[in-house]
């Protein structure tokens, strides 16, 4: 099964790669470009299938792939 | 508008950090995982909406936010 891991900052998370990536936007010429937030994605092929899959992405989630003190995660199963 | 780009690695190019990730869960405990691929994602507020703006955003993804060498990206309108 393939699955598809969003990490984003949570809100009210300074984001200084986004906002380096606004200004050169800006300075590229691109205006009405508003916040600019940088995310993560990780595609993982699992032997598991449906409800357990589902549980040890989350596991992999809080112990590996997020920083749950200033990351949300979410898990899309393909 | 809120548009949302993903950009990650074209199939064939060699993903150290997803090699990583991949050895970090194994050795954590997590068996059963195949291959880990990590990309990126950009969170973009447009002023635009409609045809402008993804051809912006298009625009965008060639000049800065990928390297059309070795990545693919793909735009969603939120």
């Amino acid at each position: 099964m393939k699955a598809r891991i969003f990490v984003t900052l949570k809100e009210g998370v300074l984001d200084p790669q986004g906002q380096a990536i606004e200004g050169a936007l800006s300075a590229l010429g691109f205006s009405g470009v508003g916040a600019v937030r940088q995310g993560k994605v990780f595609d993982v092929e699992l032997e598991e299938t449906g409800e357990p899959a589902e549980a040890r992405l989350k596991a992999m989630c809080e112990t590996l792939l997020a920083n749950t003190v200033i990351e949300d995660y979410r898990i899309e199963m393909g």
